[in-house]
């Protein structure tokens, strides 16, 4: 069987079924290990803290394409990515290891515009870039290991049980739309087309929203990275539950209103890379969650007892839908 | 100016020397942290031991070949390397992250294969793969993450000081001459073949080893990974030292001697990936270190006050050489 049959899913949880059979209980790494593969980040028990790491690789072509990626922006990219990992564990991330995979025709000016896109982010967030490493590659390649931690809580895809309502911080949506207008499949007015580039270029992970969902009491999140259907999909299947959400209370990113051929609503259901916070808990938790955070925070269904991991969507009709698509995934 | 102009090492101490002008001082991250880019590992105080972290990207055709190396064996080859940079640091693997990069083509059994190689080492050393991520690539393309701990001292290679002695652990050259048998360069007698073979693709991570040398006092030492000539290089420069190397001190493969065209000695001092440990220190210390370990540790030459850097090597007959080759490098 080739990997496209399988899939990434697929290979993730066949992999990590090994990993799991392997494992030694004498081992005090295992003893220590809070979260198994197939979380946002890995998670053990460190010395007095919960300890946090998450790695990711970005291949040109594939994630990023340069044509319209500059250099600086992709760097601060690839970064938000990672950070953002650590902030969907309520995790204050501290250290990264940058390995940077290239041809040698590579210009050295541009490897340095791509360090600082990184080092301006990481700077704001107080992480460190302390090592990585440098190879050659026939395409740019760009691995972000993030070293994070928390106290004593850490939130879970795994968490989410009936009868929680599910939110998400922010808007979505707005990643891809600004990465269709750059690429030049739409044109929305010039201060839409401004505010979208951003929302892609440089998206900003939630990291101190994170901290706070884990205080006011949240459980179970993701932050969205493959897309909003996409993602609370892993949330239904580590947890064993299903999900109800009303289209009519997804909170599209304004500024994808106007101009658009495409239907707002898929893009903010099924667009990746927005590095929002999907989240479920307790409506009182919601509230005091929207409370504390500077942005907005928006219930927009329901987890149910579907142990199939199944998701409805609703539309102001109240009929049921079907996303055209259920996200980024690779193979 | 491209990379390939500014080489593997010159690219490093550029991007190192951005992250350190933008070292916010201010930031907790920042005060904890004990080793900048450039040695085996990064490092930084944790709540009550130092923690280690190292990543390595290995991509097809450029680190490995997969016309002679079994998958299973790649997986291994691959987490050594990392488990090494650990044990030159003196500390414990305790988790791994897997990034995996390759083509949909790709068959589910050889990655598979891949990860049992990779499962087999880590049991051994009671490490825990705990996460990681899948996408997809053009070639295979492999990122390990490795993070560590030591009580309070480590292994750095900036610690050299003009007096000590440099040693090695176990012998030299057999998984470049293994390399060579596996290609088909070279065709040495049937056992020798095995012994080579063997070294290349299975070589083991000297981690109790360098546990050894912190608690014997050692304080200077890398794994050698590109080659002994390049990997005490790297110690000079860190060190500002110079070195002496006696050639017929240096302790090579006892399989290599027969059967080969080439020199033996070459191979020794510049072939890579034997990943073992090199280390400098007083002559009493190296004693005490011979003491405690299981493995042969052998004297080869002098750290001097050549702040160049310069490395010496001479040969049976009290005259200077320049070795053909000073190892692996990229671009």
């Amino acid at each position: 069987m080739k990997v496209s049959e399988l899939g990434e899913f697929g290979l993730i949880d066949l992999l990590a079924g090994m990993v799991a059979d392997a494992a030694d209980t004498e081992s005090p790494a295992q003893r220590d290990l809070i979260l198994r593969i197939g979380d946002d980040t890995a998670a053990w028990q460190g010395d007095s803290s919960i300890q946090l790491a998450t790695s990711d690789t970005m291949v040109q072509n594939i994630h990023f394409k340069l044509d319209f990626t500059p250099w600086e922006d992709l760097g601060w990219q690839v970064m938000t990515a990672n950070l953002s990992d650590i902030a969907a564990m309520g995790g204050i991330p501290r250290y990264a290891l940058v390995s940077l995979s290239m041809p040698g025709s590579t210009e050295v000016d541009n490897i340095t515009s791509l360090y600082r896109g990184m080092i301006e982010l990481t700077r704001k967030h107080g992480v460190v870039i302390a090592g990585g490493n440098i190879t050659a590659a026939p395409v740019i390649i760009i691995n972000i290991t993030v070293l994070g931690s928390t106290g004593n809580k850490i939130l879970k895809r795994s968490e989410a049980v009936p009868g929680d309502k599910i939110a998400v911080t922010g808007y979505l949506g707005a990643a891809a739309a600004g990465l269709k207008v750059l690429s030049g499949d739409i044109k929305p007015d010039s201060t839409a087309q401004e505010t979208l580039k951003q929302a892609f270029l440089r998206p900003h992970p939630r990291i101190k929203e994170g901290q706070i969902l884990v205080e006011k009491g949240v459980k179970a999140a993701i932050d969205i990275s493959d897309g909003l259907i996409a993602d609370l999909g892993h949330i239904c299947k580590s947890s064993k539950v299903g999900a109800q959400i009303e289209t009519p209370l997804v909170p599209v990113h304004p500024a994808i209103i106007s101009g658009f051929d495409r239907e707002p609503l898929v893009l903010a259901l099924s667009g990746g890379e927005d590095y929002e916070l999907l989240f479920t808990a307790p409506e009182n938790v919601i509230k005091s969650v929207r409370e504390a955070v500077s942005c907005p925070v928006t219930i927009i269904g329901d987890i149910t007892r579907e142990k199939s991991g199944k998701i409805t969507v609703i539309d102001e009709n109240g009929d049921e839908i079907s996303p055209v698509s259920s996200g980024w995934t690779h193979f």
